[in-house]
């Protein structure tokens, strides 16, 4: 096919190799110019012939004018000066979360890709999960009335190592901000209050390094409706991905998805298929369905489905969350 | 069979009925000497063979010595009176929930029953739901480790009448007693801390009497879990009664069981059956069970399964609730 | 309450046990007077405070003019004996499949009790079953539209006992009788065609005994639908008791029912509870409902709900099989 | 990437578009270096930039020499002059079932296959299904023994247009094929013994065509097990493809795979998600993991996965079936 997209992608680590392939696979028109990372697998590299270049180049190849867009999957502390560089050269941008903690630099980079007439996309992914998207829509068509509660589960398979920790930016703001941002997809509705509880209970080592394991946090709505998100940093039966939407008329319902159906029935019981164990394979089609909607807001010159407003009000929340923590008390956003 | 024990019952509405019934079904060994109320459906007597006394009766059938036992199926108010007089006349008590709301009065019961010899049991019926029970044997066997988090969802299918509600006790009294409960019972653990939201959701009406129809309390407990209650006086789709316990090493879950597993699958989608409608059916087996062990009790003198501790503790804990909810703020009990 | 219905059981092995068991819990207007039965356990008796009789005294006991009714769990080479004898002693009759495989001699039994005037009942309790109950309702309803495919699974937890084989009629007729009658049951129509596959998979033991362990039976209906019949003595994962109705517009699904909803998961994968074990756990209810229907029958002097007609149409279609099988082609009936 | 591989594709109806969306996505080492097709959608074509080619410049095209192979998703009736044409010219060859009902003319091509050194893959795309596939392994790990019992039911949403029927081949050989090749792969036995049911229940059309819409087929296998394939040409709810084993020890059971786990509960009941519509939404990945195969075995020299042995023998049994509902006898293989 004809390449309609020039692609600049810095940072490839886990989820910058995830978007790569995504490419790839998926969008036979958009072209990879350029891989920006400093240890890259060279082999990886070699056999999806890509073109990397070292850090020090991301400057000059900037100033290419056939790259129209740069997907930063670099790591967080990053965000920001990457975003800053991108919007300077006139790049349209695909930021992975959390972009910053700080709301204050969240709101200079929207003036700045304003002010450059450059789009920004941020990578809060689940919103494009196929099964969050249909319970929305069961919501949207009235079939289960006005939301009254909403209820999310948010754990990982295994604890994360012990070094992420310390750069996670805490449980909450690490975590618990995919599930905040959901709550106002979904509901189409703002945060009003938050109350939140936490636990170091899987592995003292987190807590030693400040940071919580468990948490529970009740939320109220601008629409009046009480949501409670429950998380865990290991499950060890797999990734454990739950919404219910409890409405005046009835319930929506996302159940964890399976890699298969298929099950065997013994004397020792039923043994089915584990749950998904990674984000990568969960969100496998969210991560696409995201890309696809960026490069069709580039290509048509449209708005992007998920921008400054979304991860502001996820980190207000977020915040918001650690403060009630810290507090013991309920905080009014 | 031989009878070997005699019992009078005293209030015969739904819950009472459902009692009388349990026992002509399932303890042949079982006598009900009288039932005492005022406004009971003769022809629903009659068909039992059942003696019908009216209320002023009550103190002068308490002196028949062949009676060992008292069954409280009246209305709340009464509860305490009842269970008074009951002991003083050295009978045997089973009382529904919640004898009363005032955690003096529920020592001073307590003081009597012990100086009088009687047991006095207490109906937090759902201690011996099947469900329920299999699933704090999976926790208490160590296979899914240290609990985590725990998750209880509490929905009626139909609002009450609005004359119940100001009799109610209001929601977290009337209703979330008995998932606070549920609680203490699954982890052997103590609630430490209680932060509730509420919301009146469903009908203005129940707000302007001053109750709740939607809660979300979430709730620590001394051995370190974290836990979070939802609850709604109406879902339209049935009796919605479910639990998840989360832990070290894995989660127990009881689902809603269903009056039939059949079901259609059409050009309309799936139609499965409904969930149950209401507690008499969902609980049958609890009200069952806890009737045999009371009776198992008596026969044996032992010790009846739920009695002062735990309703003081429900009561406490969910008192905690409502004061959490008029302050806004996290109650440490 | 008073007894309106006295009744004499012979045979009181397992299942004799469970109606005896099913009569005092349920049914409290009828009394048992008598069990006749050689070689009952003493203490089981007591406890039930029965009047146990030996099987010396039956002739006897027929004359007693108190006794409306006998229920007849004895061994099936008796049946036919047994309920000659109490036919001419004028008494309504309860009796457990299969009666007889001989066909002349269930016709003169039919004759017989017409003659007498005295009600037959025959034991193909899963008519009663209130999923099987619900399935056809939801045909008969139009949902699914007229039925195509009809398909039933019957495996048994463990191979029987050895010594059990030689008189148990073989596969065919002890097993697939059930399911041939529910094919007629469900669909209403008649068996027109009968192919037995048959094979000997489980134990080489049963091939010697001249019997078989696995079965599967190809039937065409009267209506034009066409059935498949799988059957396994031994599942070693519980009792699989399974049936599908295809038509024109959908389908209707009986699962297997379990007695716990709560299941695990953990590292190991998900851990539910088992199946059923046996037929007196899956049809409690079928077993229940069924001897309900007989005592309504007459109270009412009404037509019992599965007589002659059915356990004679059932024989035939098992005998059918059987020769299908022996001869490995297909049978018209 | 760097082309490995130049393709040839004749024939782009539903499934040979599905094909070249699949290349197009997954293979991008894959060219296709021309369709062959005379009534190709031009924007379909242009959109991704494919040369197409009447079916004239066939026999040319096959002379360029840098095309290894050739994907023929044309008519039925033209899979062997296009396989013998294309083996001469020494390409290798991915042809969609059946090839040939001939099976002297599969015998013929074999032989020339073989002579011309190409390989030859035939589109049995069920074996690649990843729940059929993980079944297996289930099997073949022992955790449920020795297969007494395979069950699969295949039946699809809606009948096909009228015009497609005489040139389907009949129920048999168009639909059952791909059951009677699943036994062989599931078991990995070869089919003794066949015996087949069949009705024309949906549309009496299709009976005037001389066709079934409705089969149940039973099956012996060399290893002893007995099978029941059940099928229909219309389900209205979605595309039904199950399978069950049941072994020596156990079960395994592959359910069908939905869209979306996501549903809601309301007055009305459940409303899930429907199944999948389509064999191409329903094996989507089993049609990319057949071409991925091919690939590898013209990268690697290696043997195909599924060739002349298993359509031959899948012919064979589909010939036999339909040979015994003519006859209405059990049929030897």
């Amino acid at each position: 096919m004809t390449t309609t997209l020039n692609l600049l992608i810095i940072g490839c680590g886990r989820i910058g190799k995830m978007h790569v392939d995504n490419v790839l696979q998926n969008f036979p028109h958009v072209h990879i110019q350029a891989i920006i990372d400093d240890h890259l697998d060279t082999d990886w590299a070699k056999t999806r012939h890509l073109n990397v270049l070292p850090k020090t180049a991301f400057a000059e190849t900037l100033q290419d004018q056939s790259i129209q867009a740069v997907l930063i999957a670099a790591s967080s502390a990053e965000h920001v000066d990457l975003i800053t560089q991108s919007a300077k050269a006139g790049k349209h941008i695909f930021c992975e979360k959390p972009i910053s903690f700080d709301v204050e630099l969240l709101d200079e980079i929207d003036t700045l890709t304003k002010q450059q007439g450059v789009k920004l996309q941020v990578g809060l992914n689940r919103r494009f999960d196929p099964e969050f998207v249909r319970a929305k829509a069961v919501l949207d068509s009235g079939e289960i009335g006005e939301p009254h509660i909403i209820k999310i589960t948010n754990r990982d398979p295994l604890r994360p190592e012990l070094n992420f920790i310390p750069r996670s930016g805490g449980l909450f703001l690490d975590f618990n901000i995919h599930d905040l941002d959901m709550l106002r997809f979904i509901s189409g509705a703002e945060i009003t209050e938050v109350y939140a509880m936490g636990a170091n209970l899987i592995d003292p080592k987190i807590g030693k390094l400040g940071d919580l394991d468990t948490t529970i946090i009740s939320v109220k709505l601008s629409n009046g409706a009480l949501c409670a998100i429950d998380s865990s940093r290991e499950t060890h039966y797999g990734y454990d991905q739950r919404l219910e939407i409890f409405g005046s008329k009835g319930k929506a319902t996302v159940h964890n998805t399976r890699p298969t159906s298929t099950h065997a029935l013994t004397e020792q019981g039923t043994s089915s298929g584990k749950l998904h164990w990674s984000f990568v394979e969960r969100y496998a089609e969210a991560y696409r369905q995201q890309l696809a909607d960026f490069f069709h807001a580039l290509e048509t010159d449209g708005a992007v489905p998920v921008g400054y407003q979304e991860i502001k009000q996820a980190v207000l929340a977020a915040l918001a969350a650690q403060q009630s923590f810290e507090n013991n008390q309920p905080i009014t956003l």
